[in-house]
């Protein structure tokens, strides 16, 4: 068979990623064992936590490895099967990792509606999708009125957290790291305020951004927007520790935000991390939500996309820079 | 009528608090307005949170003045009442102060049985014993055979949380400021290991305690033990943030602990603060199942004692150097 084009770890970042980490590589198109299913890779994305799968020691994205292909979720369309919930033709979502072609677990497989575009199918109704809608409304729990901030609020799983908050009928600020994401927030997405986290007077536009404070902090990032948000949490508030990429582009993340535990004792705040995976048992249920909120128009998802397996590196790097908004996609076949 | 000693604030401290960062005083014994009651006070605790309180911004304890009568809660006998509810004789507890005599809202008064000693109306069945219960049982929520770790569980509020998880069935580690309370705890109070978290090779020994990790832990401290034991933590753990007290005698609290929010993500850690306050319309439920802990001696309450008044600021100071066990207690009058 012919050619299997991968991208691998050429080495493990000790500072922030470079496309030269990554190097490519060709091997021979793989045969699905028994139970596998051969996939052929239509579209990769990229999320900023796989950053820290990069940081030599394991987190939840598991440890880095070099010489390794690089993780990652993919759908494409199976051209082998030995397993009896796939037939050739079928669509399926996986972890396909950065190649043309994975021979993957049947049963690590999604069966999706291959007349979407992967831009859906890996956005709304994917990881980040789901991960914006199970933090937002089981952990955060917002409420009609009440205020809801997010940060990375431009970004793959920020932007649909705000539109679900609006969709629920909260107050919805979002955090970004530009003018530009800003406007789009507000004037595109509906959020109700926006703030530039780059501004000389960030925490000053932050409080004016916040004048009944904050009920749900969603964070996204760690760092200093935690810190703001921290001071700025109303009595039983509730902070949604999805991500931290203020922190995986580094080998050396900075010490924790002032305030903790004190802030949390006086305005008795729950701090709640959370992994989507956990909620697979109710990843249908929510599909359908989304679905719903796609076809009425309330929720509207955002990509950026790029062409060719051999962009992911620059993609990665791109995401991790703040250059990208929405879904971070790479389109590798049709 | 004869005077009124009182304990003041004579200066807010900006480093270490002193004793001589109080005075005396004494001012004629107050009449009791409409709806009032004048208690005389027999005894005062003293909570490492009221430190919170002397730090000039406002905590959950609110903010210091100079020359304000020292907040705290005491237990004392109704010697005038303007209110239905208290009669000459009666026994009661509320926010008397360091002095003598205090008039107030008989509403903002709980009436006890005189008969109890001090030293258990203020311990185990006052505010320290009902911060303990709501906050490990309530926010905590241990299960039988999880491992449970507490911070300053020698003292006030640690020793109860220990001997409650116990109770419950859990494995518990007590990590407390010299070898002394580290014994008590083992061999008096029933917790299963202990750790010195002077010791020169803290980490380690707590590590060593933990070997199934943490399930639950309640801090009293924040600091080093909480950035310990987030390192700690067993997927789905829960921190109790009830308290903060390595960083109370200080006018700068230092950065948080490093790894929030990455930790709390990649173990699903939920980090909650509360306030014993927020408990009020449970308190009688909560003193009806500690009495009985205290009868059938599965409760055995420490306390350490001062006598006079004036004693208070030397009290305070002991407490907050970690030269108390259990409740910190001034006997004031018989």
């Amino acid at each position: 068979m012919s050619d299997n084009r991968q991208i691998v770890i050429r080495e493990v970042p000790d500072g922030p990623l470079r496309p030269d980490h990554y190097g490519e590589k060709a091997v021979a198109i793989p045969e699905p064992a028994d139970g596998e299913v051969l996939v052929q890779t239509r579209a990769i994305t990229i999320g900023a936590g796989q950053r820290a799968g990069l940081q030599g020691s394991a987190s939840y994205a598991g440890a880095a490895q070099a010489d390794v292909v690089m993780g990652g979720t993919g759908v494409g369309r199976v051209v082998a099967s030995n397993h009896p919930g796939f037939a050739i033709g079928d669509a399926a979502m996986g972890m396909t990792g950065w190649q043309e072609y994975a021979a993957l677990p049947g049963d690590s497989l999604t069966g999706v509606d291959g007349d979407l575009e992967p831009e859906l199918l890996l956005g709304p109704l994917g990881t980040n999708g789901l991960t914006a809608y199970f933090g937002l409304l089981d952990v955060g729990d917002p409420q009609a009125d009440e205020t809801v901030v997010v940060s990375a609020a431009a970004g793959s799983v920020g932007h649909t957290v705000g539109q679900i908050a609006k969709i629920r009928g909260a107050r919805v600020v979002g955090v970004a790291g530009s003018d530009a994401k800003c406007s789009l927030l507000t004037d595109e997405l509906g959020f109700d305020a926006s703030v530039n986290y780059k501004s000389d007077d960030f925490r000053g536009d932050f409080k004016a951004a916040t004048p009944d404070r904050i009920d749900v902090y969603f964070d996204n990032t760690g760092g200093d927007v935690l810190g703001s948000a921290l001071f700025r949490m109303n009595a039983r508030g509730r902070i949604v520790c999805c991500g931290v990429v203020s922190q995986y582009d580094t080998a050396n993340p900075g010490p924790g935000p002032r305030g903790i535990p004190g802030l949390l004792v006086n305005n008795r705040v729950r701090m709640q991390g959370f992994l989507v995976f956990d909620y697979e048992d109710r990843y249908a249920d929510a599909r359908t939500q989304m679905s719903e909120w796609l076809r009425s128009g309330e929720l509207r998802p955002q990509t950026t996309a790029y062409d060719g397996l051999e962009a992911a590196p620059q993609a990665f790097v791109d995401l991790l820079a703040g250059a990208t908004v929405g879904t971070t996609v790479v389109r590798i076949a049709d």
